[in-house]
């Protein structure tokens, strides 16, 4: 008699909360409130995904800058070394493909046109993704043991900047590997509408 | 006259091979056809999920044998070296994780009982393969560059071990890359019946 969320009494409608409105609400818009939070939920990834891709290309874009200035003659070049041009080239790579991706999703904003079908988009960016990151872990700890060795015996500006351009590479695959996961979860959420 | 698959002429019905029979049925039994081709397609995703899996279990088991096996005495021990020690830790890890999941893969062929939903475990699927496949070419890639020094000063049974060691990761870890594709496409192709 008290309650007032029991049902059956209909006089007591007024002195209750609303959330019978709330279901009825629910039950009536169901399925636009339902496009509307699957819109705003790809948007969110949209924008999640250019901001990791973003990360990478400035981490990546680092990478490189510190490798090819890591010239200090002698033994202390970077390019007497088979690791470091390797993680220089990946770098190059890394900054062209993540680069290219935030332009590309950037004209999309803004034209709203796309070049492929949205499933194809979603299949080559979560490839791409991918590779990449596995090209960049590669590199990355490729060269951490001889960066390490040389460590033990002489710590100059020259490890150093190695050491930082290693870094910068494992940051930029963690960015890009978060991104091979967002565009894994967007494969798995196309909307067939 | 003479073309027998001049639809416009019922006369000729007879002699024409029967397409339009075939149309009939495709178009009254679409639903059903179609659920069936999914139900096949599900089934081959699975086969070559397990199938990959065990190429990885496999490859990974032979680096681990190998690596541990690598103890010639001197400087010719595995276990002097971090690149090394990292590559049998990875093949261990893998070889139970390929191992397990192929486990439960078949376990769950033959009694049809899943532990999880079938969407948290594509999820789960998806990022175990990612992450193991990340480990396995972090340590093979890690180990290339030793090895590669090493034989350009001699070429014995331990660096031609741990060369094989390293190829037998670098084999796991293409399978469980091809294992991580499968599984995205897998998240990608979610029946929701």
């Amino acid at each position: 008699m008290t309650n007032p969320n029991d049902e059956s009494k209909p006089e007591n409608v007024t002195q209750s909360p609303p959330p019978p409105v709330a279901v009825d609400l629910e039950g009536g818009g169901g399925a636009i409130s339902n496009i509307i939070r699957r819109w705003k939920r790809e948007d969110l990834l949209n924008r999640g995904c250019l901001a990791t891709r973003g990360f990478c290309f400035v981490f990546s874009l680092l990478a490189f800058i510190i490798m090819a200035s890591n010239k200090h003659g002698d033994w202390k070049d970077f390019d007497k070394y088979e690791e470091y041009n390797y993680v220089l080239a990946i770098a190059i790579l890394s900054t062209l493909y993540s680069g290219l991706q935030a332009l590309r999703q950037v004209h999309q904003f803004h034209t709203a046109r796309e070049f492929f079908s949205r499933r194809n988009l979603a299949m080559i960016e979560f490839l791409g993704d991918q590779v990449m990151a596995y090209l960049l872990i590669s590199s990355a700890s490729s060269a951490v043991p001889l960066t390490n060795r040389m460590r033990e015996g002489a710590d100059n500006i020259f490890t150093d900047s190695s050491a930082s351009a290693i870094a910068m590479a494992f940051f930029a695959f963690f960015s890009l590997a978060i991104s091979s996961l967002i565009s894994g979860y967007k494969l798995s959420n196309q909307s067939y509408i």
